[in-house]
């Protein structure tokens, strides 16, 4: 099999790519290692900027989006149960959506269907080769036959564990990564949300989350040690424990119930250098990784695969390699104004075993500054909402 | 002897204080471990925020720094060599002024000597009693006799190492504190500045800092470990290295010369809770420590004994005790948010010896953010001016 774009991953970001080329009437064939319900049944965030919502209808894929996303004006801060909030709109004249990761994916993999694109799942054994020079080649075994397939590029797209990013010479790559002390313990649940906005929760007893992927389910987060096992936490002792976080008069018109889904979630912030190899372009999670404080991870990925495809558009139509040459430091001047955004929202909400009365006093502080600056409530809502300078 | 209100120290924070009691009648004695002329070699710094400037003009001792301080309109920030100006006029329509706090502190000495108000120096063994009750105490040594003063409230304007917060019992009081591990070694030359403003650099070999007192006379800085001791380091040494932390344009035109002074200071973090105890007030030095980096320390003070000063004319001119019981509420405030952005400032901009790969990063995306946002730029203005909401 010969194509010209190689996308390797069906998650928002290969799907999003996939979209894009075909637009540009780009030949790409969509590897996938797992089947599409697996990928669908993957739980992740669910805030898109406005820059997301716009590509997202520019491909056409908006229909369920504009009738099922909720624009969110703000967002709500809470310190030991001290609430303030952050009015985007207002501040900054912007907003975001509130629409799943999971209905993005579903959207994109229902218009790939339908134009008859092609798609290969549950492709085990995915390999990848010459992409440094100008025949790059994937295998993959299928139905247990073994397959080839030829291509200009390839487009990684297979998140933090695929092999794009493992597939490159160890000296041609820079890793950059911290790991933070905890991860988020998540509880999905039918009720309706507790408040119409996202309230982000520092209390002393550790970070909290009141999301929403809908009007009548609720995502719901604490933070928890990095050793914490899913299994100790009985639905009652996560309503507890969440309902500790929160300011009081929300604790009490909080509706809990029976969780649909619950999982543990480390944080990590992750960068690699470059994110271009000779013909072989690292996208989203395969790239980079934001903890998911701030909501930025389906954003960035989103910001990246627009770069590649107009790279690529341009190197078919134009004949120009100015775009690919430029994708790496395109990328990461995103990615790092983001890891920054994401590590400091972190650093602001969460507890750290390590961090002392002195940084305790000082998390409190930036929470003061907030309260009391226009400017730094700005700043928030400029990055929050998707910083594009 | 009795006066209203004994002050321990003769530093900027005592000379004001003293000052501001004098302009509202209230009777005032300082009292100063050390001579004056031991006081007026200690180099300090020399940034003052506009309410500051504002302040002494109030107070009369403006003459002199009318005449010879200079007003700067913003600070240059480097990054490894790539320079960004931030324009606190243009972006919110602030200034600073640079004298030193020596000079400061000579204009308040010679006010307090022309005005006969008495100060009491080179007063040894001080102690402080009875500040839990209605009628505190102080003793003291001078001149081989032992000597006490009653009054009705004492003013802790003696710094870090002062008597005043060692007297308040350890279960009364709550201290916060960060040691950085490093230091500033600092130069002090006799030649004309660098620039006309202050630059701020961060290099991959530490922090530097190009400063001055006056059209003619230069302070430099560079970041040094916490071992490190000043007769290592020979004026080639430090010029050598200054030069290298700086952008090579800049470096090229540094004036160096034979260092008047030089010296290492420690960088530290602190702050003391509360900072009133009974009829005992902290100011200053005594209640709370910033890195230099921002020049926060002399202003914070000069904040501190205004406060004071307006609780204390309450007390004596209406009889009203509310100015007193909000002190430590009103100055912590404060207190706080000068310390976060202290912190901050000292974040972006030094080295860390722990700080890794990642942090090295996000450093380095702090400044970018700064580069790409008006909004940035302006929070950095408003802190660095004196925020005040």
């Amino acid at each position: 099999m010969r194509t010209q774009v190689a996308i390797i991953g069906a998650g928002p970001a290969g799907l999003t790519l996939g979209r894009l080329l075909e637009a540009a009437g780009i030949d790409a064939v969509v590897i996938e290692r797992r089947s599409a319900d697996y990928v669908l049944g993957r739980i992740r965030a669910g805030v898109l900027e406005q820059s997301s919502v716009d590509l997202l209808r520019q491909m056409g894929v908006n229909q369920r989006m504009d009738a099922e996303g909720i624009f969110h004006d703000g967002v709500e801060l809470s310190f030991n149960g001290d609430m303030l909030r952050i009015n985007f709109q207002e501040l900054i004249g912007r907003r975001v959506m509130v629409y799943g990761q999971t209905e993005v994916t579903r959207d994109l993999m229902d218009a790939r269907a339908a134009s008859g694109a092609k798609s290969i799942y549950e492709a085990s054994n995915v390999q990848i080769y010459d992409f440094d020079g100008e025949t790059p080649r994937i295998t993959f075994d299928k139905d247990g036959q073994s397959h080839q397939i030829e291509c200009d590029f390839i487009a990684g797209c297979d998140g933090f564990h695929g092999v794009s990013r493992a597939s490159v010479p160890e000296k041609a790559i820079s890793l950059f990564e911290r790991i933070y002390p905890f991860g988020w313990l998540g509880v999905l649940v039918d009720q309706p949300p507790v408040a119409e906005e996202l309230i982000y929760a520092h209390h002393e007893r550790g970070f909290a989350l009141c999301s929403m992927r809908s009007h009548s389910r609720s995502r719901y987060y604490v933070q928890v040690g990095s050793s914490e096992k899913v299994q100790d936490w009985s639905d009652d002792r996560f309503w507890d424990e969440l309902r500790a976080r929160l300011n009081p008069e929300i604790a009490e018109s909080l509706k809990s119930g029976p969780s649909i889904e619950k999982s543990i979630a480390p944080l990590r912030s992750f960068v690699a250098e470059p994110v271009r190899f000779g013909r072989l372009f690292l996208t989203g999670d395969a790239a980079h990784i934001v903890p998911p404080t701030g909501a930025k991870g389906l954003n960035m990925a989103i910001h990246d695969v627009a770069e590649l495809a107009t790279a690529l558009s341009e190197f078919y139509g134009e004949r120009s390699s100015a775009g690919i040459d430029t994708y790496s430091a395109r990328v990461l001047e995103n990615t790092w104004r983001t890891e920054r955004f994401s590590w400091w929202m972190t650093q602001l909400l969460h507890t750290f075993p390590d961090g002392g009365d002195f940084g305790r006093r000082i998390q409190r502080a930036d929470f003061d500054y907030l309260g009391a600056s226009r400017i730094a409530q700005q700043s928030l809502a400029e990055n929050y909402t998707g910083f594009r300078p």
